[in-house]
């Protein structure tokens, strides 16, 4: 039963998205329709409507167009990404940025991002607010991201705060609008808050074990991608048992540094080695385990378990 | 009486603009600092604030996060547009681009964009609603402008187009909402939004006119550079008296491609002596005059009679 209204919504949301992103300018139209129609695993917009629904909504309609606009945040920010990676290929197709040149897909992301705002717009002002303070962290993560690479200085603490801030900000604001267009009070809007931000750590640091150990031919993207701008330095920090707060080994911020392809092979080899991708693995069980807590906090429901669900799926992904 | 309240006002814009952007990130906060306190003439604050109050508005604080929001987006798409440009100095200052370098221009851009959303969100959804339409256009309007550029095809269809979506959306929108904040009713926000527009269109003329007339020590920006995107192509094609929608004469378009500075520099000459100029300033005019005639359905006051001085402004503009 869920399940079925789950599929419906998100058969929903892919429509939506998609509406949306019309445009009588050809290049913004087929170059939002190619980032849009790649794919991806779409967690975020059904952690939201599971949201929704898991604190009692009964109008899943409604929160559809809430679902897709997380969902536009997150593709917006990739296709600027690749830009600043100058990545080629993402979700085993070629990039915006490589297909039609650097203008457009600044272009095109920006597109994208007034079209999170159209969609939003309807929804008043709580949950616009909420999505604004979303998209400020979450470039607030991006950037301190890109400083910290640029710097060779990653260390536990600031890897937290960029993880935080640049992917738990989104996952947190969808289960928590969610929660809050279904009615939900306080202490449920809260606990569905808690579960998406701890659900998005251990998304993050997934994603980053998989930058290090995954097979490009199943995660579409090339390995050591973000390990080149220096995350893994924080796991290779963990493996090497250094303590929080302190700058990273020198010997890995020097190759952390390195954006050549060839020095990231060499890191890829020395963090695999490190014993940081079981320590990582480690802390992400660690989030995971309290997004389960934050959970039970929620009534018991068919939906509930299909948020549980989402923690099985983020800890077992493989791209 | 309404000067000193216009002061007032834009007192508090500039104040908003500065707050709003302050981040515990510094690479965000310099930057953004950077960019909002490079001046900028403030026309389009200005704009919202005195269709507030020729509206009947009387509680002008109301409207200062409005106006700033206003002034927000034109500042994230001249980031933006610098990155694309290759622009070294913006309002006689270093840009974002040239001191951050790329990565953290286009994330200052997206930081800047995600203000906007911060400053309108209290608004609530009809004021939420216009101001995405109004950002939509202007990302249609710039990449329309962009296609048309490296196509070598511009004429006077396709440039009034452009300069309606990427620079008149902005104006109306601001003029608009300033009116409905008012408590105006459909005639007079409708007066105001056509003004607005108007106003836009030929404040966009004119400065495609100092693009290639301006003195650079003045304007603060180099000469030739939208000419160089094939903006000026529409004022020599008029001069050229061809008919709309037709291509433009060949050899113009031919310079217009080149990016390079030496043919910018023979094509402004060529502009300069095809009565070009003139013929865009007599079209500059007749928008102006449409400003004006829309402004008469606006019943009369002090704030009336400074939006009319905005027309002056926009039309005796040397920077």
């Amino acid at each position: 039963m869920v399940a079925q209204i789950v599929d419906k919504g998100m058969v929903a949301v892919e429509k939506s998205l998609r509406q949306v992103i019309d445009s009588d300018i050809d290049t913004l139209h087929d170059a939002s329709h190619h980032i849009i129609e790649s794919g991806g695993k779409r967690i975020r917009p059904r952690l939201t409507l599971l949201a929704y629904l898991a604190a009692g909504g009964d109008r899943p309609e409604t929160v559809v167009d809430l679902a897709a606009a997380i969902e536009m945040v997150h593709t917006a920010t990739l296709v600027h990404d690749d830009i600043n990676d100058h990545s080629l290929t993402r979700r085993g197709k070629v990039t915006v940025h490589a297909r039609w040149g650097r203008t457009f897909a600044l272009l095109t992301g920006d597109y994208l991002f007034t079209k999170v705002y159209e969609l939003m717009a309807p929804y008043g002002a709580p949950y616009n607010v909420i999505m604004a303070e979303a998209c400020v962290k979450l470039v607030e993560g991006e950037t301190l991201q890109a400083v910290a690479a640029k710097a060779g200085q990653m260390d536990r603490e600031i890897y937290k705060t960029i993880i935080a801030r640049k992917t738990a900000s989104l996952f947190e604001a969808g289960a928590y609008m969610g929660a809050l267009l279904a009615g939900a009070d306080d202490q449920m809007a809260t606990a569905l808050h808690d579960f998406g931000h701890n659900l998005g750590l251990a998304f993050q640091i997934m994603d980053d074990i998989l930058d290090i150990i995954g097979d490009p031919e199943v995660t579409g993207k090339p390995v050591g991608l973000d390990v080149a701008k220096g995350m893994g330095v924080m796991m290779a920090q963990n493996g090497n048992k250094r303590p929080a707060g302190q700058p990273v080994a020198t010997a890995v911020a020097d190759v952390s540094t390195e954006i050549e392809r060839d020095g990231v092979t060499e890191m890829l080899a020395r963090l695999r080695d490190s014993g940081a991708v079981e320590v990582a693995r480690q802390q992400a069980q660690e989030v995971a385990s309290r997004a389960r807590t934050a959970l039970y906090r929620v009534p018991a429901s068919p939906a509930r378990d299909a948020l549980e669900d989402l923690i099985d799926m983020v800890m077992e992904r493989e791209q």
